[in-house]
C-alpha cells in the first residue's frame, strides 16, 4: 500500500469546496469539512475524507439535502428532538450537540434526540465539543444493519458506535468512542486486501456459522456483536447496540433496527421505513453540577496515571487510556500532514474531475 | 446440587428482620429487602438474599452504617452528587434515583453521582424505578478490583455494570443491565463446584497469561474485560468499564479503580483512600420530553416484534429481548416460589442463629 501525505489545509479547503459544490452554505460546508478533518487527523481513517464520496453519491440519489431546515420539534428544559430534514449528519449533529450543551449551560445537563439525518462522521468529535467547555460529552448514533445479534442470523443492528467523553487536567481528555460490534469493517477490509484469514468471532456467514472468510460480510454474513458469542457475553455487545438504537431512533422518531437505510448510494433504503432517515443522541453534563471542576480533573488525572503505570502482562505493551493515541495523532497528524492511501487519493481526484472542481 | 424453595413473602420477612436486627430503621430495612428481593424474584440469584451474610459482615466490621444520614452536597436543577454517609447501597441507591427522577419530572432529565455508598444490589432495581413513571432509568456502580483492562496485569477495574431501561408498550420493559467484564465471577464458582475448566477468555492468572482454571481468578489472577482480548475487542470493554469508574467515582468523589473498597469483608480497604467508599451514577429521562410516550412505547413494541422474530442460526435457539427472561422469572417466581441452593439456607439459618432471630 502506498501512502501520499497532505498537509491538513489542503484537505481541508479540498472537502469544503466539494460541499460547497453540492450547494451548502459556507458555514455547512465549513463545519462538514471540520468533522471529516477531525477524524483523519485523529487517525480514523475509516471516517474522514475517504467518506467524502459516499456523501456525494446520497447526495446524487436526493438521500442528502445540502440545504437542511434543522429543526428543534420537541423539547423541555433539558431535552429536545431535533428534525435534520434529511441533511448531512456531519451539520446536523453538532446543532444538536450545541443545544444540549446550551441547555446544561442553563440546567446542569442537556439531551437531544435526532430523527432524519445522515451519518454524522466519528461520534468522538461530537463528545469533544462538550468537552471544551468543562462538560462531560455522550453522542451515539445508529447505523446501516449489518450486526447480527446473539443467536440471530440476520442483520438487524449498525455497529452503533458510543462515545464517552471526559474533560482531564494536565492529560488529554479521557475518550471512550467504540462501535458495539466486535470488530468494525475497516478490519475487514485490510484483510480482504492482504488476502488473509481473520479471527473467529468477528463475523457469522449467511447461513449463522463462524467464519475466518474476511469476504463473509459481503457474502450475506454479519458482523458479529461485542462479546462475539454467546459464552463471551455477546448477549451484552447486543445489549449495548440495542440501547444506542432505541436511543437514537425509537426515542426521536427515525428508522431503527433493519429499518435504518443503508450509508451506501447503490443499496436502497426499505420501502417501508418506521422513521425519519437514521437517527443520534446526545448528552452534555457540567462537571461542576456534581463537584468542582478542578476537584473532578485532578482526580482524572490520578486515575490516569494510575492505570498508565499499570503492570503488563507484556513488556512490550502498555496499558492504553482510551482517546490517547487519538490524541498523539492528532499532534503528529497537526504538524506532519496526513497519509492517504493511493486508492483514497484516486478516488478524491476522480471526484474532482466529475464536480468540476480543482483536486490535488 | 438441591434446592429448596420459598414463598417470597417468607425470605422478604427474613431479610427484614436481618436488616432491623442491624438496627436499620423500619423504611430501610423494608427497602433494602425489597431490593434483594428484587434480585432473586428476578433469577439474579448472585444478587440476591445470598449476599445477606456479606452485608452483614461489612456491618460488623464497621464498615456499612445502618442508620446513615444520606445527604445531598452539590446540586443544581438538574444534577446533584449524594454522600450516602457509609449506609447500605441497597438503601443509598432508591434514595439518589429517586432524586433523579424528581429532577426529571421538572426539567425533563436528572442526574446524580452518589459516593460514600456500598454494594446496591441489582442496578436494574433502580433502573425499572424510572420506567415505572414512563422515564428511560439510568443506574450503574463501580466495585471491587477484579478486571485487568486490556495488556494490563493488574485488577485495576471492577466487573462495573451498567444498566438502560425503556418502558415498552404491551411487552415488558427493554432492561440492557450487565458487567462490563466478560463473565462474572458467579459462572466461575459454578464450575469450580462442578470441578470443570472455563472458556478462554474469561480470566488470565496471575501472571497475565491466558488460563480456563476457574480458581485463576482465586489465586492471584484477573477477570477479563467484555472482548476478552484487544483482537475480539476488549479494549472496548475496559472502556466501557472505565466509563462506569469514572462517572460513578470520580466525579462523585468516591473511591475508583483500585482504590475501590473490598465487598468481602475479610478483605481490607486500601489505607491510601481516593474517596469516600464506593460510588454510583444514576439518570432518569422523560420519555416525553422527546416524544409522545405512547408514540414511544408502539415503536418499542414493533421493535421487540421484529428482534423476537429474527431468523436464528438454530432452531432451538431464539433472539432473546433484554430483560424478558427476568421478567419472566419473576411471573414465575412470584407464584411458585424462590429456589435457594443448600449453602445458601445453611449459611443464612447459622446467620439467624448468630443474631438470635428466627431462621427458615
Amino acid at each position: 500500500m502506498t501512502f501520499h501525505t497532505f498537509p491538513e489545509e489542503k484537505l481541508r479547503s479540498f472537502t469544503e469546496r466539494v460541499f460547497l459544490t453540492m450547494g451548502c452554505p459556507a458555514d455547512h460546508a465549513s463545519l462538514a469539512a471540520d468533522v471529516l478533518l477531525k477524524s483523519d487527523l485523529r487517525g480514523i481513517d475509516s471516517h474522514g475524507v475517504a467518506r467524502l464520496t459516499g456523501y456525494v453519491r446520497l447526495w446524487e440519489k436526493k438521500r442528502i439535502n445540502a440545504q437542511p431546515e434543522i429543526k428543534v420539534v420537541h423539547e423541555t428544559a433539558t431535552t429536545a428532538t431535533v428534525d435534520g430534514d434529511g441533511g448531512l449528519g456531519l451539520v446536523v449533529a453538532p446543532f444538536a450537540m450545541k443545544l444540549a450543551m446550551e441547555k446544561a449551560a442553563t440546567y446542569g445537563s442537556g439531551w437531544v434526540a435526532v430523527k432524519n439525518s445522515n451519518h454524522f462522521g466519528i461520534a468522538g468529535y461530537h463528545a469533544l465539543l462538550a468537552v471544551e467547555q468543562d462538560m462531560i460529552g455522550i453522542s451515539m448514533t445508529n447505523a446501516s444493519p449489518l450486526v447480527a445479534p446473539t443467536y440471530s442470523s440476520e442483520r438487524l443492528l449498525g455497529t452503533n458506535p458510543m462515545c464517552y467523553a471526559f474533560p482531564a487536567g494536565k492529560y488529554p481528555p479521557v475518550i471512550v468512542d467504540m462501535a458495539t460490534s466486535a470488530a468494525a469493517n475497516g478490519k475487514l477490509e485490510i484483510a480482504q486486501r492482504a488476502n488473509e484469514s481473520i479471527p473467529e468471532g468477528w463475523v457469522q456467514d449467511k447461513n449463522g456459522q463462524s467464519s475466518t472468510d474476511p469476504n463473509a460480510l459481503k457474502h450475506g454474513g454479519s458482523l458479529l456483536p461485542l462479546g462475539s458469542d454467546k459464552d463471551h457475553g455477546s448477549h451484552k455487545g447486543y445489549g449495548l447496540g440495542a440501547t444506542v438504537d432505541i436511543l437514537s431512533a425509537v426515542l426521536s422518531g427515525a428508522n431503527y433496527g433493519p429499518w435504518v437505510p443503508p450509508f451506501v448510494a447503490f443499496l436502497d433504503p426499505p420501502t417501508d421505513p418506521v422513521g425519519e432517515g437514521i437517527g443520534h443522541f446526545f448528552g452534555a453534563m457540567r462537571v461542576d453540577g456534581f463537584r468542582p471542576a478542578e476537584d473532578f480533573k485532578n482526580h482524572l488525572d490520578n486515575w490516569i496515571e494510575r492505570f498508565k503505570s499499570s503492570g503488563t502482562i507484556d513488556p512490550e505493551k502498555k496499558v492504553v487510556i482510551p482517546g490517547e493515541p487519538e490524541h498523539a495523532a492528532e499532534i503528529d497528524r497537526k504538524k506532519n500532514g496526513i497519509p492517504l492511501v493511493d486508492a483514497v487519493v484516486k478516488d478524491l481526484n476522480e471526484l474532482a474531475m466529475k464536480l468540476g472542481i480543482e483536486g490535488f
